[in-house]
């Protein structure tokens, strides 16, 4: 933590996990395709459904990770100016009550 | 709903919605490439989940699409054949609990 | 199927599964009580976040049985009465969306 | 913040919403008895789903107060020591993994 603490603030939370979360997105976007060509080629609705989930379930691995690197880096970053530790834990609150809730 | 009975079962059930389907999905596409550049580019943690939740929600309106395209068409093609629409009906209840779980 | 549909529109479509509702609705009320408790005795936040999630898949089962209940028996006994049906298809699906996006 | 991290790790990070996540968990219990009648007296299905969503989505409110609180103290309250603070942050990822995912 005190490493992560003492990087700019301009460094992103996840710098460390940069190349697994391109990887996955890449993947995701491969699968976004794989979608179109199962429309585009009519297949079988629950099978595309099938699809659409497993897709769903990687961005939100994106996401649950992206949230764990801000907690670990972002936030922390914070931990000494309450003012801004305020506003960073808000959003942070923010962010989490939207992926519980898409 | 007797039009749709009236199909061939190897017509899918989003069939009058499959441009809009395509759409959304190249839509989908371009957030995943934007999240892309955005994680390339260093951008804030918050902003990315934001985005994350845009496409994931994105996702579940495709999901939600399809499936009302099924039932009303694949589900209800199978009416009048007793083992056939059990074998729907399970499959159905299983794709609506994996997009619930998803 | 054709039972289903034979039944009058005022018995639920649940009817078969109305003690395995009430059971699993009784026990989801124990853990509410349990988690009132868990608050009120101080306990740790992450071990009372564990039994919120339990809690909410138990209410999510509920869910998904009483839907399956509903497509076999309410939605096909609507079978033969096209604007009934598109009724019912947007009833349902309007039902699985809320479901899907909380 | 410093209020927060100056407390005991025995008071719950909760304290200070205590009767609002009691008050919560209250009106919950009451929805589940009322789906509970519900069932009994053979409601519409789909009238019992939007209950359903309905309760869904306050246990959610309640898990995400608590996940605000938590954030805000038994996380910070662990700043200073490095692998307290791992073992926090790994248990506060996890349990907000188990929310998105239910």
């Amino acid at each position: 933590m005190t490493d992560h603490a003492a990087r700019p603030a301009t460094i992103p939370g996840y710098i460390d996990h940069k190349d697994t979360h391109l990887t996955r997105l890449r993947r995701i976007e491969g699968q976004i395709r794989g979608l179109q060509r199962m429309v585009e080629t009519d297949s079988y609705c629950i099978d595309i459904l099938t699809q659409v989930s497993a897709a769903t379930k990687a961005l939100e691995a994106v996401a649950l990770g992206l949230l764990d690197d801000h907690l670990r880096h972002c936030l922390l970053h914070a931990a000494n100016d309450p003012t801004e530790l305020e506003k960073k834990l808000t959003e942070a609150s923010s962010a989490i009550a939207r992926l519980v809730r898409s």
